[in-house]
Order: structure tokens, then C-alpha cells, then sequence
């Protein structure tokens, strides 16, 4: 199989300051083509420590790419590193400088600065790959029967380098094969009794057939994978896909690879009805989540998100009698938030939550994470209470996607 | 300098469906202690990667920190492979044993499954940390003087193995200098000219003291960095600072490294002001970026949500004649919003928006990532119109962080 590696390079990565959104979206797309990601490696702006992934890298995998250090200022390297690595003199390259001249007197209406016109700078022992979204060209290496490709780190730029013309290249250039991965969300079981569950399809497996389980608080997604050589192998996974849904039927909330949001979100769009929230702890995530999904206005038609008691009583029409005796974070209180975001909204459903996020909040009856969830329509509203055990941001997170499994669930017994 | 690897385990980092949280985190942690993180490596769950990538790191550094594969499914074979590299023999650890029981027994109510309690196996050659979160304990190793570390790859595991256990011990072991960061966060001014700006300064600056330069999309972040070794290299870095944040004063959103919704919401509380927004295009996300804050309750009342033109005029009293004579985006129509939001949630600031996030929706006098915002109280509201040119889920973020500039910008000139 072909293989690649993927470099990102910035100091920015390795103290943290940015999370590396790049090499996931890289690993994604060249996994779609049929490339086998092997490694994916971070270093600093560091002459040395970029050599050495260079060439250290060149002994994993087929092809290199390499993401970040060619914007305009002194920090930046990776060219010039490459540049020495591959032995060639920095020229000038004519395309490259009339696009960073446009894109700055046309787009950005500002001169060019010495820094962004060194950008069309580069080496003449490289292919250039022109670059319609920055200033910074991608450059493609060969070397050893190697690729090397060296691209912005800026993720816009990136993504249209690597759609355009690296992606096309490779699939010229490489025989690959179909690698099929076929994926099935679960909810509401954990990986172990998943796996015990499972134990003998996993013992029967062909040789070539992996199962992964991939954890992420509260839901599973199980992945079964093969590189298909043939449409005989392709009937064997859709095969075992099909007995695999069969084992966790209950526990399904989808069988292709997508989130919970758009599960909900196609639901609705089958039954043409509509969907709105009423938001206290998640503060507008769960509108946020289900926005997030494009055409998402034919069943999402808006939310009023209640942070004070105050918005609590005047929008949602909770009763001020209620928020006293029983507090916010209270069956009650949601109720009263769901049925009058009903009333406001006029959809056919609604999610409304309130919380103890955290950090701060808590009391011994109603510790950090817990929270009241509310569903249902103009007939009924279901309500439970859930505990989660983690930092803020989490236990929004968890919120929002419980919220959402409540409401598939809701609407699919209807 | 004390130098730090990270690895990270796992298929579903190679073929992108996972994003690597734990690593940024672990790095950030890693530096605040004065250890170097010199580079970040993942590869799959595969014996030979993870050997390779074991002996390989212990080459660059002298920390090597390990997370994933130790859950209780057969496609976790970390502790395995690291039983055999350092040649140890799995054993019961009594105490991991206790904690899986009293976690299934008491905390999930559940019996837990062979996998489980072969959680409780370790290595007979590493040091147990037990694991207060999970199933999987962590486990130290030692091997020619470097440092091994394997933890789960649970983000809120991971970080209680860290906080509790691993960072005060590697603190006590070496003898780690104290790292200085000083981050200025700008905006509205591109990443190569503030390089112009800063061009003398740079050449200028003590051959100890890093400058950065961190862009994200309208932001640029700059970042000096030293090892501090006395506080005479203290001072340095900071006066060197205070000349920085002078030199690009007009642009400077903060000096110290916060998020903008940080600085906004410390400007209300420092007025004991409050806000509400009124989102359309962005769909709760400017006020989950707000809300992200803990304790963003003392100055964020709420807000309304409102997707389809039917919520814009019964909750934000926007006339049904400006959304039809000039569109749902349109400054008229932001602005009707703003004073909507303002009567409703009854606010001393508003944030409103409405645009078109993409992919769909686009039309020839109003593109994908066009957007309308405006920001006011209840005396003056100023709108702007802007352009972004990137997919929607970057669109809907740089609406939120453009507004809430604007938001600062306008509170300030107040």
C-alpha cells in the first residue's frame, strides 16, 4: 500500500498555543483516495528539527507532506530548509509573484509588502503549485522516488492546494486501491460491553477486516475497515456491516459516518417539522450544533436562550414560582422553558436544558454537571436528569449530544 | 534543556476522524513546567508502529509521553508492545484491580466485563499511576536514563494522570528552568504588516528572546518566549515586551494570552454592563463563545436565536416590510434586529447578525460569507457590513470573533 506521513510544523503546535487541525483533514482526504496515513508529526521552527523530519520521515512513507513555516516573517523556515535539503538556489517565480501582487492590490487592497513578495520566492529544484487562496505557493519535491510536498499551514490554503492538484496528482501518479471504511454511531452503551457483545463476530472476522471502537463520551462509533480489491471484497464488508448493525441494532443511531445533529437533522427534514430550543447552561451550543448543518433552516427555526432568570420568566414564561421553590435547575423549570419556547417558537418540537456547568455553581443536591433535560412537543415533554463528571466545556458538549439522542429518540417513538 | 516527545496512539487519528486534543493540552502543560516539547508523533494501532515510534522518540528526547491503546478492546495493544519493549511480564495490580471494581460496581453499576479487569494488568517493569477517572491505570517506565510515560487516551483521564501525578513528579526529577511566554493579541491588521512594523525591533532583540507570529484569520497573536535562568533575563523580556505592545498599540485586543470573549466579558464586568445578542446567520454561536466563559452569567442575559423571517418579526419585532424590501441580510434588517434584542432582553449592549454562512444561499450581489453586524446600546447602534471567503463552519467563527471586536472597539470608544 502507499503511504504517507504528514509534517506540521510550527512552534505554535508544540507549545500548545494552536491545536493541529491541519494533518486531521490531510489524514481524512488521503484515507479517501486510498493512502494509507502512517504517521503524523509535529515539530518547532527549527532548522535542525525540521531537516531531521524531513529525511526521518522519508524512510516511513511514500509520500511527505509537509504544512506550515512559509508565511511572510523572519520565524518562517520551511522553505528555506527545503530548499538547502534539496539542494537547489531560491528564484524567483513569476506566477506566484503576480498572484501575491493581485491578491494584495486587488483582494486586500494594500501594497505588497518586501516579506509577502518573497513569498513568490522559491526553489528551482521544485515543482510549483500555485496557490489561489494566499500568497504562499505550495512546492512539490522528488527525491529518491519519494514525494515531498511542502504547503501553507493556513487551513484554507492548504485545503485548496491539496483538493486542486496534490489529491489529483497522487491518484495519476500511485496505483491505489479502494480503502472502505464503513462506520456505525452508537449511543447510550460503553466500549466494553460493546466489545463483549461483539466478542464472537470479532473472533470471525476475516483476517482483513478490522473493527475499531472509537470512544468519545457517551458514544461509540465501531469501524469496520478493508482495502477492497475486488467487488467480491466489497459484498464481504457490506456483509458483515449488515450483521455487525444486527448485533447493536439497539443501540444504532446511525450506520454512515456522520454526527448526531445530522441524524436529527434528516429525521426532521423526512417528516417536514421543525425544531427549536430553549437554552439555559449550553448557553446556545445545542442551537449552535444543530446550525451547524447546512440547510439546517428548513427544520430549525430559531431559540431563545435563557441565561438569567429574568429572560427566563419574561421570554420562556416560566413562572417565577417556580424558579423560587424549585430553583433553575429543576424538572419543573425545564418543563416550563420547553412548553414556552413551544408557544414562542411554534415548532414541532423542542430541547430545553438547564445546568450546573462549571466550574463554579455547584452544591452538594446539585453537583458541577448536573443538568435537567426536556423534550418532546405540543402533546408531551419528557424530562430527565443527567450527571456528567467533567470540566465545562465538556459538560456542554455532552449536554447538547444527550439532547439530541433524547429528541431522535423521541421523535422516532412518535 | 529538559526536551519532552509525544505520542499519540490510535487508527482513528491516522484516518482523521478524531482530532488530537490530548496532545495540544499535554504540550501546553509540558511548557508551563519548563519542559521543551521538541515534536508530537501519531501512528496506529499497529505493533511495529508503536515499537518504532517508542524507540524512535527516546532519540529526541528525554520525555516520552504516551497516550491511547489501553482500552479494554482487542484493538488496543499499547500495553502489550511496551511489555515486550522494555521486557516485562503482565501482572495484577491489586490496587488498579480495586479501582476498576469500585468504578463498575459503584459508580456505573454495572459488572464489568473480562476486558475490564484485564485493565488491572500491567507490566512487572513499570511503576503503577493509578488512574482516579478510568479503568486504565498509567505506567511509568525508566530505560537509559529517559523517561517513559503510558496513559490513557480519554482526554479527562489523560489529564488527571498528568495533573496529579506525572507533571509534579517529572518536577521534581529534573531541573527545569522557568519558561517565560508573553503573548499580544491583535486584530484587524494582517500578520505581514505588523512584520513591517516590527522589523527593527525584531533585528534589535536579545538573541534569547523569541518573537512569533500566530495568525488566525484577522487575529495575529505575537509571542515573545525566553528561558528565564535569573530575574535580569525577567526584566529583559518584559520591558522588551512593553516596547512590543507601544510599537502595534492600535491594534492590541490584550496583553495577556485570553480570548477575545475573555476581554469583552472583563470590560462588562469592570462596568457591570450586560449583554444579549440577536443571532441569525450564526445560530447561537456568538453566544456560546460568550457563554464559554465561566461566569459569564453576571453580564450575559441571553439572547434570540432567530433562523427563519417568522422569528425575526414576532421576537425581535423586526417590520415584515424591511425583511421583504431588503432581504433577511441587509444593515436594515441587523439593525431592527439589534433594537429587537435590546427591547426584549433589555440589555446595555447588543451584538446582531445576519448573513450568509455557506455553502448554499450565495447570490451574485450577496456571496457565501457575506455577513451584516451590528453592535450597539440602546442610544447608538453601528453596523458593518463584511466579506469572508471561507467554509461555513470558519465563517460562522470569524463572524462571532469580528462582532465581538466590534462589540469591544464600541464599549471602549463609550
Amino acid at each position: 500500500m502507499v503511504s504517507a506521513s504528514i509534517i506540521t510544523i510550527g512552534d505554535e503546535l508544540l507549545i500548545g498555543q494552536v491545536a493541529d487541525t491541519n494533518s486531521s483533514w490531510m489524514a481524512q482526504e488521503l484515507n479517501k483516495v486510498g493512502i494509507n496515513v502512517k504517521r503524523r508529526l509535529a515539530v518547532g521552527d527549527l532548522w535542525e528539527e525540521i531537516w531531521k523530519a524531513v529525511d526521518t520521515e522519508a524512510e516511513h512513507a511514500d509520500i511527505i507532506l509537509i504544512t506550515g513555516g512559509l508565511g511572510p516573517t523572519s520565524d518562517d523556515i520551511t522553505k528555506n530548509v527545503l530548499c538547502e535539503y534539496f539542494n537547489g538556489q531560491m528564484i524567483v517565480n513569476e506566477e506566484a509573484l503576480n498572484n501575491v501582487k493581485y491578491l494584495f492590490e486587488q483582494v486586500f487592497k494594500k501594497t505588497p509588502t518586501e516579506g509577502n513578495l518573497k513569498q513568490a520566492e522559491v526553489p528551482d529544484v521544485c515543482e510549483v503549485i500555485q496557490n489561489k487562496r494566499g500568497s504562499a505557493p505550495g512546492m512539490w519535491f522528488t527525491k529518491n522516488e519519494k514525494v515531498f510536498v511542502s504547503m501553507p499551514g493556513v487551513p484554507y490554503e492548504m485545503m485548496g492546494i491539496m483538493t486542486d492538484s496534490v489529491l489529483p496528482r497522487l491518484q495519476k501518479m500511485f496505483k491505489l486501491p479502494v480503502i472502505i471504511h464503513k462506520t456505525l454511531l452508537t449511543a447510550g452503551v460503553g466500549e466494553s460491553f460493546l466489545s463483549d457483545i461483539l466478542r464472537s463476530f470479532e473472533i470471525d472476522l476475516p483476517k482483513d477486516i478490522k473493527l475499531a471502537y472509537l470512544p468519545s463520551y457517551g458514544m461509540v462509533r465501531l469501524r469496520l475497515s478493508t482495502s477492497a480489491t475486488s467487488k467480491e471484497s466489497e459484498d464481504v464488508i457490506n456483509s458483515m456491516f449488515e450483521e455487525l448493525e444486527q448485533l447493536v441494532k439497539e443501540y444504532v443511531v446511525t450506520n454512515i459516518d456522520e454526527p448526531m445533529q445530522a441524524v436529527v437533522g434528516k429525521l426532521l427534514l423526512k417528516k417536514k417539522q421543525t425544531i427549536c430550543t430553549a437554552e439555559s447552561c449550553t448557553g446556545g451550543y445545542i442551537s449552535h450544533v444543530i446550525t451547524s448543518v447546512p440547510g439546517a433552516s428548513a427544520y430549525y427555526s430559531g431559540s431563545i436562550i435563557s441565561y438569567s432568570y429574568e429572560v427566563k420568566e419574561t421570554l420562556l414564561n416560566v413562572s417565577p414560582n417556580t424558579l423560587t421553590s424549585f430553583g433553575a435547575v429543576s424538572e419543573e423549570t425545564v418543563r416550563e422553558m420547553a412548553k414556552g419556547a413551544l408557544e414562542k417558537l411554534k415548532t414541532d418540537y423542542v430541547i430545553a436544558v438547564s445546568g450546573i456547568m462549571g466550574p463554579e455553581g455547584g452544591t452538594p443536591d446539585k453537583p458541577v454537571g448536573t443538568v435537567w433535560i426536556a423534550v418532546g412537543n405540543n402533546k408531551e415533554i419528557v424530562a430527565r436528569r443527567l450527571q456528567f463528571r467533567f470540566e465545562r466545556h465538556k459538560n456542554i458538549e455532552l449536554t447538547a449530544l444527550n439532547s439530541l439522542d433524547m429528541l431522535r429518540r423521541f421523535i422516532l417513538s412518535y
